[in-house]
């Protein structure tokens, strides 16, 4: 169940790279890089900071999926930026699955609460720092001002909040990431923007 | 002692990585971003390459002060970037700090003078390379020629051969920053400045 | 053996990754960080994902030879320039030679072929990624459509299928390079060019 949640947070992800190689016309090798990137690179980043080999590096799924999504993207992006709104969606679910789980792992390997969700968020929004810096654009979890990072912050709280109060187990991870997923896509509906510094106005 | 002079050099670091979230228009999440990789980026990496779980994730202060450097700056950015000659001078204490501590926690794990240094200035100027290439610039410390890395090389190579000739504890790291403190300070002074390539003119 | 060609490939990466620097007018500091992390930046992602400590934090060579190729760079640029093709064909032996010593050292360290060719990949180009995103660029490897990755792809494969029918040893690594060489200078003088996403032109 969470193996098929996660090469469907993978898929979602690496979609988002791909899509982001087509727009900046990228050759086909470009497109899979930023699509592998996306997709494993939050996961790569947490693994390292637990100092364990990254997950991406021992299942033939992660790596293959990203590769799917590439060659769906290099023959229909047409079709796909037409249902981009369902993609959204989908990534709302990437990033509250991903935030979860990566709190989850953390606290398995004995980090604090604090730093669990910390590293879950990194899990979550790592891959796509990773597509923006290298696609030449300053990573749009800065700037945008849409809350993207903050929702991935809640579900993970609560979730190193119920596995400190011995609520583990996958339930617990869903709620976590379903609050994450419905925070987000709240936020995208209402439009609700982070505030820039006192003073500061935007361009 | 050592906690509290760590605690501040992350301060600092996280200040300038706020300010330049402000001065880019980043919202809140951007600012926080950069603050944490700022401060946190150098030891980061160290402790990566070291093979060791990194110390930002095993403490409290190490995460919590980057998010109150960050408060302080969302609310009263255009005093601190009033103080800015202050803080400037704080930001090259914390350089020669991350240099000789670094070199040190290298040295601790068996690594060689040669790459204990360079792990040294890896803490030191990893954070602002993090931060410049986040924020969509190229790293200051390549191309701006006022001597930021070499200061961090001198005071790496003292706490090596400090090291060494087995005079260590806190009186030979003090004085290795206090070294690359000193350097630092005198460059931006004396308006030092490292050489292009022959024949190569500044724009 | 081994160790000598592995020298060679980390002078040939120093040296484009100095001559950036130049073109870039970056002072002696941003040329060698360049140089360093163009040679050693493969290895060093490789050895982090196999969660050993970095080649290059072992081996006084690997620090010294990319500041040989930065000092070189420096008084003799013109020089160099001038016999690009020349370092071209040597970027391409470097290429070849990354991909196989990297997918033999991961398969070395138990990973299934698969990934141990991702690795071996990895190894090859991450150096001059690293090189394109310090130096405020995309890297060249996702747009410029100039078959670089691929032939890297195919050396990994070929190391990785040797492996695995228990062929290893210096005779098979260097085979597997050679092919990845070849093949790189074929697709150079060819014009082999990667595929864009269907409907989308060059601009």
């Amino acid at each position: 169940m969470n193996q098929v949640l996660d090469l469907v947070g993978i898929f979602v992800f690496a979609l988002s790279g791909a899509l982001v190689g087509v727009r900046r016309r990228l050759d086909v090798v470009g497109m899979a890089v930023l699509a592998e990137m996306t997709a494993l690179g939050g996961g790569i980043l947490r693994d390292l900071i637990l100092n364990v080999r990254p997950a991406a590096f021992s299942s033939v799924g992660y790596v293959l999926v990203p590769v799917a999504a590439t060659v769906i993207v290099f023959f229909w992006h047409p079709q796909v930026e037409r249902v981009m709104p369902a993609v959204n969606v989908l990534d709302a679910a990437g990033l509250g699955l991903f935030c979860a789980v990566g709190t989850e792992k953390a606290l398995d390997y004995g980090l604090s609460p604090l730093h669990a969700a910390l590293l879950g968020v990194t899990t979550a929004v790592g891959g796509g720092i990773l597509r923006d810096v290298l696609s030449g654009q300053i990573p749009a979890l800065l700037y945008d001002r849409q809350l993207y990072a903050v929702p991935a912050m809640l579900g993970s709280a609560v979730m190193a909040a119920l596995y400190t109060l011995d609520l583990h187990g996958w339930p617990a991870t869903l709620s976590a990431a379903v609050l994450a997923f419905g925070l987000r896509v709240a936020a995208v509906r209402l439009r609700l923007r982070a505030p820039l510094a006192r003073g500061v106005t935007a361009e």
